[in-house]
């Protein structure tokens, strides 16, 4: 791949994010195109090739990064597949983007931690992509500006209309909980130390067995103070808000206040109906960047290191759920490599 | 009446209006009773004043005006009776609160004018309650501040819900956009000069023969420019809001953002249902600080010459109105006993 | 007192509360006069009699609840003094508007509740003046009427500009938290069982020796959870918000949007500077419902129940926030008098 | 250019809006090149074309036009070398985005809709970035919807922070206002049929000679009634809004409310700084979907019939700048080629 040439990226699953990105990539951003799709779904990935010139199918992974027309990898695949997928696109040298999370549990994410540093380079960029939101970048430009001196606390507000089916609770801090995890950590630039579970009484229109809402709080080495309401059968759409408590006053985002309509006695708007119509732009600009940093043979947006460290701290948080009180989040010290 | 006394006030009227200002000065404000009631409708008064200690009814107002526990006159009765009770009024040198309009016209208006400045001093408040609201006090404290500049140009929402039976075009000039006059003469400090009264599609909710809304533009003996939408039957609600653009930015009043609830893919809050709801605090201040000055022998509040500069931009107002094109305002110059 | 008297109150403790109490029922309500005031500053209380018509004054409250002008009281002295002017009052058989707290703590509450209870009938209201103001009003409207489900959280803000010189942690929950544990039962209809105080970084501006700001968790006997976020010294002004989060949705009020300014790149209003300004209505709601309530011979609004547990939850608070920890709420079980 | 390949553009005139549109389609969009870019300044499009592979560089619209590698036209020059280009451009019937105006009059834009509807088929999309505006969707939407009955009114505000030195008052019509008219035009899908402007007194902060702001009612064939304040000088922030009036309700966007922060007595947001910041993803949209389209072989978005009908509402607007009074608006019919 040339500086200037459009470069060929592998997508690794073909689900719902998948098949997204490929949408994405072919019609949406400039300066890359998808070279291969990999699935275990040999019929599903070739109809998705036949469909983009110049696209090759695979089921394998790794015959597909042993293509010459890769030069990226996105993978989206199901997080237990993500170590290995991570581990071939390291062998062949590859610029990785990594849906969430980098993978299930600390120990493994720590392996890929390990094996990137052998790499001498970074390569893998997380999909945390409200950091990509442009309200997100306000709230942040904001609180670094200093014009509200030192943040205090940080109150998140995070609710979906529904959730699928076969959600646990566990799935509610892994899957729900770890955005307002990165988001704290990229926000506050502090590492997130403990974590508490408060459980109000269920929804009754929260599925059977999940505990839904629920009230989670974090302490961060910094001395700051997080709260994150999670709410993922609210019934009524989708909605993430963040407010911030500074020294000299405070940050709110997630109002969502684009179009107001006056009707029937009642003034208001709409709600997004789900995280897709929400964070559409994010994902946008969250892969052009990561399509341009990596033609310009740089590496950008959150790190392993910011995978390996919401893994940990949602290990926490699943133990502080089942287990009640205050549970103290066990990491490594930060390598000097991914400062 | 001593200066720490309570005010005894005699109500002329009892319809919608009147009614409740007597319930406002016996259970809501200080400092003052209803010492008579007046109404054509002799049962109807009787049964008012049997419910309130030590108060009289009458049909007859001269003779409510003589009586010797009546200190000042709150006059509530309809428009075409205004004159003759203000008169009365003068001859025995009350303070009054009068209801809006002055008087139906500019002429007779003038012909009170008269009579109250052969009295030496002024006795008449104008019932424009708007100048006693909450928010537009505000509006008017920013604009006089001059923090803003100048104040350019005045857009103004004036929406009911709906309309009584047999409201007419001229009474939507008369009734509704008389408020608009008063408010822009108010925060603006300047005379209107000219009226223009645009006519888009009437609703298909309006009432047989009411075109309505109605697009009104006011200008100034200041060079502001005033636009007034009045829609009477939008069905809504009950809503009025107010933007002044000035040199430096602008300032608005009227979104009505106390609760905000989100459901069902929603979000929002509800619409006051009608001008009562709205401004129930201004009524309650507009009597209230009516009853203090006139404790202290003292007059303020909209006078006089404000109802008739009301009455003299009406009647250009429903002259463009019929006649289409821009109408130039007629009025008289401003006695000094005014300024 | 005849049921259409005007109400006389005597009024203890001529402090910035008691001053301001003073000259809202001489100057804003209606149906009620200061009959006596009470101050152990017996030139202060002088100068305020002498100012109002009919109106004695006592440095000794026994004495100034014998006088034949008293029909009620309205207590406004520093809470260790309430509980003598409370037994008083019962002597007298006086209906009582109490200012928070009912008394400094627990067990000096019950004795109030036991004594009340010997007189066979309700004679205290306590001054939680939240449940007077309209938004929350609204508020508890919006969730009594079931349309939003069953309330799972109350999520709350508090936060004042600047704190008194000398205020401390426990006047952190005693003074200020105390409106949210009594807002807390009156929306929720639940008793709080327990409290959790979280402290975050102290802001560079809170006084020596002050943990501000805090953030204080409760849990309820019907299962709710609610957070206060209290900052005495977050220095841009005084702010009171509560979102209520529902089965089918949330409501929230306290945004406080009334004007809205666009300049020099900024749109935005206001903030009120502190509670007076703030629940000035909800003040002077209060003491006229009262007034009313009390001339129809009725008793309505907080009740001494009400200030027990209030007193009940702040030690658990004070405890909680020195301790570290969920501490249980310690309350006797409600009696039949106080349903 | 087969159905898959990417488009080759070339993009003509280099000023702010050509350069911005180089870099659009060569770092944001997708399935487009830039293959030629044209200016009179030869080293100026000498230097941008050598940045990009394979792009080529002339001073000779009709030269770059006649490159293999071009397969579509966007026009950025100045509005008077507009026909020319488009001319050429249909000699060699390629597809054309033409930045606003189509032409600078309504003369030389009939000569356009004469030249294209010879071609048998349509090749002109006209800039109007407005249509691709996720807020003005939204009401578009809104308004289709039929939800909210027949639109009876539109109220717009359109606020530069500053303009350019040597705006004039007809500027202010052609290149400001006449977003709203093609704004108007698409909500309402109703043509304009009069021009009235109203001329407040201008901010002292207007460049000499401009009147500024200025207040301008269109009326519309179908019976609306839209009024526009324009004020290019407003000084604090750019602004768009657009209230549009319905039977059964109203709705309103452009009030910006995305991050909302409390500091130092004030609650608000920023402002954005001018039309790139605010309409910087409406842009992107236009592009991407006009390259889009054009790869599939269709034509959408505003049609040179819509350029022709600004610039002939344009000049009534002129007029009755110039004149007072109200100019009606002159066209042809519409043919049916561009219904
Ligand atoms: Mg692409
Ligand atoms: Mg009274
Ligand atoms: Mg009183
Ligand atoms: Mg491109």
């Amino acid at each position: 791949m040339t500086q200037h040439g459009t470069l060929g990226v592998a997508v690794i699953g073909t689900g719902k994010m998948g098949a997204d990105h490929v949408r994405r990539i072919t019609d949406v951003i400039s300066g890359a195109r998808v070279a291969a799709v990999v699935d275990i779904d040999a019929e599903r990935v070739k109809a998705i090739a036949d469909g983009i010139k110049g696209c090759a199918a695979y089921t394998d992974p790794a015959e597909a990064l042993a293509d010459p027309g890769v030069d990226a990898v996105l993978i989206a695949s199901p997080g237990p597949a993500h170590e290995a997928a991570l581990l071939e696109a390291f062998r062949h040298d590859l610029p990785v983007l990594c849906e969430k999370p980098l993978t299930p549990d600390a120990v493994s994410a720590l392996r890929v931690l390990e094996a990137e540093q052998k790499l001498g380079h970074r390569r893998v960029q997380v999909g945390f992509m409200r950091r990509f939101d442009a309200e997100y970048i306000e709230l942040k430009r904001v609180l670094s500006s200093g014009e509200l001196g030192r943040t205090l606390m940080l109150h998140n507000r995070h609710r979906n209309a529904y959730c699928p089916p076969g959600f646990t609770d566990a799935m509610l801090i892994n899957d729900s909980v770890v955005h307002e995890m990165d988001v704290t950590r990229w926000l506050l630039e502090q590492e997130i130390t403990a974590v508490t579970v408060h459980h109000p009484n269920p929804s009754s229109n929260a599925p059977e067995g999940l505990h839904d809402p629920q009230f989670v709080v974090f302490e961060t080495d910094g001395g700051s103070l997080v709260d994150v309401e999670i709410f993922v059968s609210c019934g009524y759409g989708y909605q993430v808000q963040a407010e911030a408590v500074c020294e000299k006053g405070t940050a709110r985002i997630g109002d969502q206040h684009g179009l107001l309509v006056n009707t029937a006695g009642r003034w208001g708007g709409g709600i997004a109906p789900d995280f897709v119509a929400r964070f559409e732009e994010a994902y946008d600009r969250e892969v052009q960047q990561w399509v341009d940093a990596t033609r310009r043979g740089e590496i950008s947006g959150p790190s392993a290191w910011d995978g390996y460290a919401a893994a940990a701290v949602c290990e926490a948080g699943v133990r502080a759920q089942a287990e009640g009180g205050r549970v103290e989040v066990e990491m490594i010290e930060r390598p000097a490599f991914y400062r």
